[in-house]
């Protein structure tokens, strides 16, 4: 087994390099939404599989129809039986504007000091560079000391994942046996905080639907109509407003049929976390939770399915007055799905719901955009208790297992294409601006990232 | 008394002339909402006044912030004991597009043969220049005929209909002494069909809300918070579902409260009508009758006051999905106000409805445009008579009287700032396609029309 505590040692020493070469990659303006930036994009490609190739991995740059993904492998030390690990990042960026408001340039990486120490900031700094660098950096002091990474890595880097990851399905679908591994790495989440590491263990799925109801054959005049024929904005909310009952229970049918419990070791749990509700509902604006009866604000945002509308439209909306009655109305509206629920049931019966309440008269159109499960890893997994080991080893307290309210896509396509999990692991805090003018990185998160993967590199060769 | 053949036998002689002179009116391309044809507007203004001072009227452009009115003034023949009737209409139109549409040029007017004979196809044909020629023409029938009108008689036109009529208001109030009448006439309506005349003597009032829900401080990402908090647009459709009951009865407090019930003999004569309710919906893609329990189609159309949303919006309505939690969401609502009904207690019953069902957090901004009660001529008015008895004299049958589900803001503007009533007597069709390509007027309308102003004149003068 090979011994971590030296480059442990080697990353403090090297840890002002690590911020320069973070710093590098950080003025790369990769911002893939925007074709002007398209040959950036590439660069920062390249730039990182340089990087890995450096450290002993066999690193190319795959095109694909968008930006290219980086593909990189490392055999490990010969004889190595720990799990086959795949690390995934994106190298794109989130476009930097508004430009006035940013208190330094986007892509000129400034250190600044701030309550946690030095930080730094630039568009990119947590989301999703310098998550991507702790773990580059973690590898380069491994191979630094020891020649070899202590076990066998792919890493898969893509370009689109700010615009959707449009070419990440199909690459995966192509390449499943090069892209074959135990267990996944994700570093695209945050710590509980500061001093606090976190794995995310749960994440909700989604189920999108874009609805319109149609009436009239066209608009009418509701002076010559109105108070005699279906209006179907009123039909559509008196449908929408169906959605939920008093007690904010959903409504679909079997929509909770196939929820998994919550345990109570995990209710346990949560309940020790001392989430700050106030603050919670304070930083927007709000006093008073409102959801589902009988659950607490963390249970309602990690245990429980939601039905929320997204958006909603219909008649007239300029200025002023027009007496219409709209011949049609629409809503987008999405569920957050939870471990168990099969998207396909909801869908069929969210359909049956909407068919239920149809108006004499009316039709629907009906399009769904997104639908992935929720994913749920096992907490006696046990790359996740050597996960949790290597974090305790730099943190000197065991990890908190979180829920997220939200999804990450890849995720599941990681679970469906390649067949394995993936551990969510990160150090970004939730105050650091992403998708924001001045999103920044602390220091004091960058090199404990660094540190937590190498730990981590060791524990899982242990298996 | 002066008699009233010899105008009618003129007028059929000069009907070709009358005619020629509509389609004179009709190529001046007086679009009021373009400045573009701001010359033109003033031109087809001019045209009116100068033909009534041809005919014996004293008549004059009066300038307003916009387009000018028309006031012209003739004193009747002296002696004259009959009521002094106000006849008001504008000159503006709607604008033409889409012209691609059109099978004439929409200020070309052109003599087509259809089912009921020939029409005039043109912009305006019917909306309201047609309709102002009918009057126009019989006055010029009488002053050819007798020298002199049967009555005393002032022409108000206005130029801004089509937009609103911002400057109406300030024009009445400035020149009530020089306005003042017995009794308005109005002939922008329809017809019963082409072989039976009608008078309007409902109109429905109205009430124009938008209201604003808010909610969180700004958008949220419905991962992080979906299911744990406010989300407008879920609570604003709630809050609409209720407006009405299952029975489709409106729920604002006090809402029915001062309606003015139906007599039975409304009731009686309406239900003769020979409504064909079949084709009423049918012509809208509609099978089934939908509104307030207990009542019939023209009965919730006439005699029953409503609500209608008229739009709809909030949070993301773009391509594809965006799983966002509003900020705000808002909807633009109307409600159609009967005779009896106070515009001001409605309002006020809508604000405690809202109050009553807002969420914690929760706030509302409410905008008011439009506000306008109701209008019932009373059925036993002399000019009500009178004109029911011009239009028998032509039609060889009485007028049928009916309701309309629509509200004509100037005949509330002259009731209250006036004083006085208004006959709303009309000739148009249900398929003129007024505000549509290829609006038309049936000459056989044109020629009752005129007529029947004739003999309404000889009819009022004899009171």
């Amino acid at each position: 087994m090979l011994p971590v505590e030296p480059v442990l040692a080697h990353l403090d020493l090297d840890f002002d390099q690590a911020v320069e070469r973070l710093r590098d990659l950080l003025r790369i303006r990769s911002v893939s939404t925007d074709p002007a930036y398209k040959g950036e994009t590439r660069q920062a490609a390249q730039w990182l599989a340089d990087q890995l190739t450096g450290m002993g991995f066999e690193a190319s740059l795959r095109d694909t129809p968008g930006h290219p993904m980086v593909v990189a492998h490392h055999p490990g030390p010969s004889g190595s039986t720990g799990p086959h690990v795949l690390y995934y990042g994106h190298y794109d960026v989130q476009p930097p504007e508004p430009l006035e408001l940013w208190n330094s340039p986007p892509f000129e990486p400034t250190i600044v000091d701030a309550r946690h120490g030095k930080r730094i900031v630039a568009r990119g700094a947590v989301d999703d560079k310098g998550q991507v660098m702790t773990f580059i950096e973690a590898f380069r002091a491994w191979h630094a000391v020891h020649g070899t990474l202590p076990g066998r890595i792919t890493v898969l880097l893509e370009g689109e994942e700010e615009t959707g990851s449009p070419n990440l399905v199909p690459f995966l679908e192509a390449n499943r046996e090069e892209l074959a591994a135990d267990i996944c790495v994700v570093t695209d989440t945050n710590s509980w905080n500061i001093e606090t590491p976190a794995i995310t263990y749960m994440l909700r799925g989604m189920l999108y639907l874009e609805v319109t109801l149609h009436g009239p054959s066209h608009d009418l005049h509701s002076g010559m109509y109105g108070g005699a024929v279906l209006n179907p904005i009123n039909a559509l909310t008196r449908i929408l407003a169906q959605i939920h009952d008093d007690q904010g229970r959903v409504q679909f049918p079997g929509f909770y049929d196939d929820v998994q419990p919550l345990s109570d070791a995990e209710r346990e749990q949560w309940r020790g976390l001392g989430f700050d509700e106030a603050g919670f509902l304070g930083g927007v604006g709000l006093k008073t939770p409102r959801g589902e009866e009988g659950w607490s604000s963390l249970e309602r945002i990690w245990a429980r399915p939601t039905c929320d509308i997204n958006g909603i439209w219909g008649g007239y909306t300029g200025a002023g007055s027009k007496t219409v009655i709209a011949a049609e109305a629409s809503a987008k509206f999405s569920c957050r799905l939870v471990a168990g629920q099969d998207p396909k049931k909801i869908l069929a019966g969210i359909k049956e719901f909407l068919d239920a309440r149809t108006p004499p008269d009316a039709r629907w159109d009906i399009k769904t955009f997104g639908n992935s499960p929720a994913i749920k890893v096992p907490v006696d997994s046990p790359h996740l208790q050597r996960t949790m080991a290597g974090l305790a080893d730099i943190y000197g307290k065991p990890p908190v297992l979180v829920g997220s309210g939200g999804s990450i896509p890849v995720v599941g396509y990681i679970q469906r294409i390649l067949g394995f999990d993936s551990i969510l692991v990160g150090f970004g805090l939730e105050d650091d601006l992403i998708h924001s003018p001045n999103e920044k990185f602390e220091l004091k998160c960058y090199r404990n990232g660094i540190r937590s993967h190498a730990a981590i590199l060791a524990r899982m060769a242990e298996g």
